[in-house]
């Protein structure tokens, strides 16, 4: 992709590497988003995408291949949450985002660019590269997190906290409290919470579910999750652990547990997500996804 | 205090028994508050206090004395803070605040009732006693809290979050975040912060600190702090950990450790508190206060 | 609809019944609900609905059909409006809306689940009755009010109010006073309003009215609106009293008048309400509803 | 007061003429105000004041003397309410505010100018009038209102609402729903509530109620409140009606009764109202004012 | 269009005649709007058109055609920006928009109203004039400005501040700072920016742009933008000036100039504006709008 | 002041200088401020000021003497106004305002620090520099301001924008659009109203005016106001400019004027300003101050 360009007029692109890294080139500058990091393109910014391993100036990484997870947001621009009474330093601090130093490009043969626009992809040729820029100020500019800067928080006491908690990034909407997305963290942490049921519960609600894995396991899915894998409930779908996550949880001792080695996510929405047909008719599509809660039991009598 | 009550025309009462319970008679019935407890009586509503140990209706206790923190109110009432993130199981939570069933009593002799009243007290003698409420409905009325029912919050990874992740009860004013005064506790947790110094840091800030303890020991101070202390850091006057608690915070492990059997607190406000005359000549003031930090010595160079 | 249970994922269900009660079974708990009550199952909970005849644990109320109006709200949670100058007595109140107590039942057949999601009807088989929750406690939960309630106010001088001032619930949009969807009602009510026309008046306004007859007679359609039956005032749509009534209220003495007996209510939408095919091309749609007005004449000269 | 002109720096001023008309030739004209009617001249206007039957070009009223209420109003400028369901048409209307013609005058001679200005009078000669304005726009001026042109809303039903349902103007703070000063009036009006104890109720509140009677008598003081005379509830000082009034309203028969030839008013504050030593040293100040409370006996057993 | 009227249910419609002008005669009275003024005319508001040279009651303008632009509102509705410290004088003045005056016509034949209702239009035949109003009062009402009136605000000192600081109107959306559309004007003013580029500068953003000229040069583009025209550019599409103008300003000595006899305007949305198959196959449609631009060169090195 | 500190516990400290740079040493590092300049020290933020002759690190500037304005800020911080209509681009802009780098500095002897406290000044001796900070971050810091950066905006068409669009930085309240203190610059500008009266023009308003001189003349104020010097105009008293400057600006012929070369500025706020004693008593307080205005005659007959 060095002679394609690429840019969303439609909503922004939040990058959620998986498998090797990738090197955004953007109209603002180059960066490098790694396994671990995310990165944000906004809206109408032109880019194009390398692997590093074929890149000049960045040491060959060994990348030839690159996977992950994208997500298209049509609403508000991603922003920090309100904490709260979490106060000035919990979750993902202003400092930790890091945007692009201006970087220029010259072409002297035809290139392309493709637009999202309205939906559709419209292509167009240009003599010049749009990564032309020599020297930007401002505040929308692309920008990529690490995540192993995010504070976790979490109950130091008894029982479990909203999933809200490991908010990373919200885009708003004009209702208070009801997001149009939340990028969603399930990071390296303690698990210490006293007479209580550790992993995430049995719930339904009104936000659709996507999940994904990048590294190791999730806590509330034993097996069948894998990274690259994806889960989705969608809006007041009803869910939770697994019969074995849940047999386990109810009878560990509760003592200090690290979970490490582990990055999960949840891209949250409002909306209902309709997977595409591609999607659906896929091979690899777990059809029998609900077996793993056939072994639970009646508990009550 | 049998035939004599109480009542604050200028802001609503926050009780935080330290020693020996106490039952509140109020309008609106009776409450009976032990140390762990807090109980708010709103502005305007009458009240007797009694020992329970001397109380018809009540176990006999044992306790034949009271004592503990109160603190006046006179900003907007207080309220369970916005919780952002945390969402709706984090903190303290509405259905744990209990409030009273309406009962009443018949005096035939004369009673007096004292009104705080613009600053003064005024005292008038009544031919009944003022809890003549035989049934009640609304909102507007006192009520008490545990607070081993607080889900204690904080950090699972690293670092130390702000101190109002503590807030159980907040008396907001119009520009948000800015707090007429919080009521924060320390209450029982585990410290699993990694890398990090885990008791409070060093700091000064806008709120004034009026600091309480209920029982046990508190965290940034080592020694010179017992149940039934109070210590004020005013507006941006700056404070942290004595000399000792650093030395050993720095050089610490840092395991899972459980902080249990205390309770600390505190009211925090915007407005410089001002010590009375009584308070600031009291023989048991602590005079050489400073001194917990003269140990402190540079550590750059 | 014992062994199938329906459950509404895109939105609210507003029920309020005309001809015979219902008994809605839901997970929460069940609900009972007469002519003259209203009820509200929130989006996503599952329930089943019988009539209370043929329910053990019921009074035999000798209703063995049920009919009425359903209100779908895609919208905000129905809520109190907010009261304004009106206060905290008016109009209706929190404390007379009533949450089911927890129930459960056990099935040992298959039932079926109809999920509304999407804007079309799934249907899953079940071994088990959703309606198996042992306890509960929250606030997403059904509820049901009785309209006789509902703290009518009115003109106590002269002129004629915005019919706003019989809304008893509301689904807020971001918009302040703009309404997703309005319910309001027009219960029995003294009329003594001086010097004044007090039927709703002619107007046309943004706002799209559904209006519906619970009981007895509408004061502004002296003939052709039954129990039962519905109107519909798209947004921008004139409308007013028909010329019977028009020439009774223009002529009549206006002593105090007692309405009694009665109770029509209105869905008001910012949105333009759609019907469907089914119910244009009834049998039983007035198709000369427009010549109730044929008879007025030009007044002005 | 043809020479001296008056400006308040401090608040502005609203007057409630009670016997008497008052002509207010203003730095942007003249405003005649007679009793029914009430007038506000803004913060920082200029003005003299004359009594119409001394006036030039205004029929002779036959007014020798005046007399009335006067409100300083040290906050947010008076303005209508958020009216809420109430609608567009209920309570006072914007466009029966009147505001006053461009009118100037000419002095050859020495005038005095006495200036409110932080608390305090400060009195300046000048050598011409300072009402020469000959033209103006803008919305700071000052206005006029016929309390007759106020639509009272209350109960058509039956309970009693909260007296905020009669408020003329507000000077709003910025906590919503707690006024700096409501202006609030007893007109004349139908009474219609079933089963309801019609009269003012017994309570206390935050609000301090200055009340006063411009005509007539008010409903919930049978005897002892006469026009031109006041009563002040403080903060939280418990009030309601006199045991005569109470008796009657007790046994009363409640049919539909029209409250006519009466005008009492109230400014409510959120503050404490301290009166002056000249008002609580007056000859007249009733004494024993509480004594109307005497009669009434216990009624619960 | 004598017998035949208009309504927009869906939204208001905003005139901007650019040759000729217009009478709207509307339910409210007759407003005559002239190239350089504009009017508005509320949703759900009838009225009709007429050309006034055929009009009894207006002096005889020669004008037998008129031309212009409409921008139909589907939002809330346009009202004055907030204007923060621009403050009370600056753009456009509340007291400079015109409402008319009630006027009413008598149709003894068949006339024909079409509504826009749903996206679709209706016609039903009336056997009266909808135009019939005697009287009126409310702040719903169509109404018309003069540009002229406008207080055009710019940079005095360098540099060249947003377009936005000619914004006449606004339709806001629930997201300060982001209008659903709003219309802006480029009217005659000094430029006197000092060090700066003058013209419009290159940029895209998430408006949509259409412009129009109602008299006069646009200062953005030289040639080939005449009176009558339109320019659409959408979300994020790139533009800027023409490489004739760029050439100019880059150049020109920067001494105080007027511009003068111009008008320019923007309808900008939030939007995606998608033009008609009508628009896009027109012959005069410019398809090398584009190459205004071919003349631009690197300037980098 | 080398070993001598101050801080100011109750309120932020925006400097002023007029004649002679400073260096503000502060414990997040040093600000040189010359004249032309601002620098805003934080409430809390302990500092020491040197004159920059007298300083190794500086080039020698001459300077041996420093003298300039100081407002003490007792509300919100000061921040950026909302710019509104005035967009991005306009006013002072948030990346021309510079915090220091961290500095440190070592102090072996005694030094003092003098607390202003509750409206007292409280001195106390260190055995260290309070400036001992190695490393910082956040956004509570120090900064300054170049005025040359402030773009002006002002009417490129005729009339007078109020003063508020000269804002460089406000104290907000909670109320909108009533600033606790407002600072605001004349800066150097054109002039090109037309048909306009282009001085300040003569009013009161509820804001009390002190201004101050940083070099040049000021444009409503012919003679008598000297760099240094300083005027108040307090809550709602009438001031405008001279009586030579209002003929003057009456009967100029209105060309393109440029304002070079002068920097006044006005410390405007919502509460009365009260001189001490020493500034009404001294000696150089201008007392004729209005009789500049005395020349003005009527113009209207």
């Amino acid at each position: 992709m060095t002679d394609r360009y690429f840019v969303d007029s439609d909503g922004e692109l939040l990058f959620v590497p998986e498998l090797g890294a990738l090197v955004l080139h953007t109209e603002l500058g180059p960066l490098r988003v790694s396994p671990g990091e995310i990165a944000v393109v906004p809206r109408g910014i032109r880019f194009r995408v390398e692997l590093p391993g074929a890149e000049p100036g960045y040491a060959h990484s060994g990348y030839t291949v690159a996977r992950g997870y994208l997500c298209e947001n049509f609403g508000a621009a991603f922003t920090l949450p309100e904490r709260g009474p979490i106060g000035a330093n919990g979750l993902a601090n202003e400092r930790d985002f890091r945007s692009p130093q201006a970087a220029f490009e010259e072409r002297s043969h035809t290139v392309q660019v493709v637009n999202k626009f309205g939906g559709n992809l419209w292509a167009a040729d240009y003599d010049h590269s749009p990564l032309d820029v020599v020297a930007w100020h401002g505040s929308y500019a692309p920008y990529k997190y690490d995540t192993a800067s995010f504070m976790v928080i979490g109950t130091v006491s008894f029982d479990h906290p909203d999933p809200s908690i490991f908010t990373v990034l919200t885009s708003p909407t004009d209702t208070p409290g009801l997001a149009n997305c939340d990028f969603v963290i399930f990071a390296p942490r303690w698990l210490v919470g006293e007479n209580t049921f550790r992993p995430p519960w049995f719930h339904r609600n009104v936000m659709s579910e996507y999940m994904g894995l990048v590294a190791g396991a999730y806590d509330a899915k034993a097996e069948g999750f894998v990274p690259g894998g994806g889960s989705l409930h969608n809006t007041f779908a009803s869910h939770g652990p697994d019969a074995d996550t849940y047999a386990r949880a109810s009878t560990a001792e509760l003592v200090p547990q690290k979970l490490d080695g582990t990055l999960a996510f949840m891209f949250e929405s409002r909306w209902m997500i309709l997977p595409t047909a591609q999607a659906m008719d896929a091979g690899f599509r777990q059809r029998d996804y609900d077996a793993v809660w056939s072994g639970l039991s009646r508990n009550f009598r």
